[in-house]
């Protein structure tokens, strides 16, 4: 098979390894951002990010160049971050080269005006459906960190989509002996449940930094709290994907990926950082300014939860720690949870 | 209140923070195995294991002065191990002496022959009913190391029991600025949910061991197969606690615990032994021989499971974690997991 992988971050490199190493044809392009990054591909076979080179045989492209990349490919791969989505859009999707299916990586959830909580590939199909264009539109979730991806780290995925031989093509193109993909028709379960992660990652990661502000910085880690609030994060994230109706599988896979996001990467300094007493605008500037996809994520989940909750579909009382979240990156709410609030009481007389 | 807690190891001696902090009277009393410990606290007012000194007004028993320090108790907290249970039925559950309510931290689920689970607590009440003895018996499940407790870390716990009005009051006499508790009538979806755990804890230590094995000792956390291992052991416990009849929000409590557990104590040390490639007993020698309460757990729920697969009830390709984890502690199978195994295709044509 060809593999055309658009958008070069780290996590669309990062399929290049197993899409290649399982002999498929793969070409890499670049986004206009991405513009060093196939520059340095190009010449070393490596991504700037990653500490490995890239299997033999890939090719690399700049943006310019796509349609003639995308030529004879079975799929497409959009690598874009949140933050490209409409112009994944104008630039790919609508466009006629973009014939065959797309996979995304892609996490987040776009939240509408009456409060319902829409997927990705939903906020494409709607859009291109506007022009009469029609694109079929699969997507990755799970606990996958980039850079272990490529470290071949065992890795657990699932790809959702409506079409079950267009899933199943994938599945064969990527599967290897260490990324390992589960196949579902719930869509929207699975990007919500992947998406919902992101506030709760920053939660439990308050905790690590509260520990330290009550502690010293070099305490140690205090488990107590942190799976004190991992708990609550499950019974949240499992009010928000019946909400949503999604399958007890792809609540699992949420659950794994909340798992790996309290250890990995930007989303666990940021909540360390304002668990500490940080500001949050201190707490991205020391982050150097990066805007966190999580952090869009937790607000637009709060924001349509609180519509629902003005609408009396649900109660924000079942949802603390969601709203201290919220409280804490959008009103400067110190980070110290709501602990008594996570008990409850099934007790009958 | 007075508050008689019996077993001094770690757990029951760490409830005597909050129980003495908020202005109970508290008695410890060792079992025959604690001489030791209680002749310490009488010297020093401190536990051989924690780094921290109990508050002060705490009185210390060794075992044969029980039925005295138990007088005008409101409830007494059972703190021996689950290799305890027998012994703490024989010498304290049957006397008279013990006609208050007790409160349990023994974590553990009994296997009957035909393949039921069922909780310490009614595994007591069973055996007394046999004597006509009636007790009043609670127990404590939820994500709580005690060392941390000590710290005063923040706690979520939860505490059941067939009575509301005990549980009010086991709740009010513990409950602390850190100590926050939940109380339910699920008793054996609770003590389930944290006993299940056990099994589940120690596959995911493997993937640490596992990468270590691959990559070299100080190759650092692999956090794509941990969370693989957390996503596939959330499946097999939903499904499990599913059986049970376990609440939902027992559920949650069990995934805390699972969280902790990989972090704190003896599962994740010999998981991670076992996941290097070390035997069994070679590891179990490394860790000074010590029986390991959450291997003997899991290997109950595995003896369990299977008795009820041979009976056609559940089928044991939906528990692969759990036989594989079984496969290694009780067969010497190689600890590498069987990952395509956890994956799922929940698709139509």
């Amino acid at each position: 098979m060809k593999i055309c992988i658009i958008g070069s971050g780290m996590m669309g490199s990062a399929l290049a390894f197993p899409a290649r190493e399982n002999g498929n044809e793969v070409v890499l392009v670049g986004t206009p951002l991405d513009r060093e990054i196939i520059f340095e591909c190009k010449k070393t076979n490596q991504h700037l990010k990653f500490d490995r080179v890239f299997p033999q045989g890939i090719e690399y492209y700049q943006f310019e160049e796509w349609k003639q990349a995308v030529v004879g490919a079975d799929f497409i791969i959009c690598g874009v971050s949140s933050f490209g989505v409409d112009w994944f859009l104008e630039n790919v999707l609508v466009e006629k080269e973009c014939s065959v299916p797309v996979l995304s990586v892609t996490k987040g959830l776009v939240d509408l005006p009456d409060g319902t909580l829409i997927s990705y590939p939903e906020y494409w199909e709607r859009k291109l459906a506007e022009r009469n264009v029609s694109r079929e539109i699969c997507a990755i979730g799970g606990p996958c960190t980039s850079y272990e991806l490529v470290y071949h780290d065992q890795t657990e995925v699932a790809f959702c989509g409506k079409n079950k031989k267009t899933l199943e093509m994938m599945k064969k193109a990527l599967a290897t002996s260490y990324y390992h993909i589960s196949l579902t028709n719930d869509v929207v379960g699975l990007e919500s449940a992947v998406a919902l992660k992101n506030g709760y990652a920053l939660g439990i990661a308050l905790t690590i930094g509260l520990c330290e502000r009550e502690n010293g910085v070099d305490c140690g880690l205090h488990y107590n709290s942190q799976a004190g609030a991992f708990y609550q994060a499950t019974r949240e994230m499992k009010k928000l994907l019946q909400m949503q109706g999604a399958t007890e599988n792809c609540e699992c896979i949420g659950f794994g990926d909340l798992y790996v996001t309290v250890y990995g990467g930007r989303t666990r300094k940021i909540g360390i950082l304002l668990g500490r007493g940080i500001s949050y605008d201190d707490a991205v500037a020391m982050l150097n300014g990066v805007t966190l996809e999580s952090l869009v994520v937790a607000k637009r989940v709060a924001r349509a939860i609180k519509i629902r909750a003005s609408r009396g579909e649900v109660q924000l009382k079942d949802f603390p720690l969601l709203m201290h979240v919220d409280g804490v990156i959008c009103e400067g709410k110190d980070a110290q949870l709501p602990w008594e609030s996570f008990t409850f009481e099934d007790i009958m007389e």
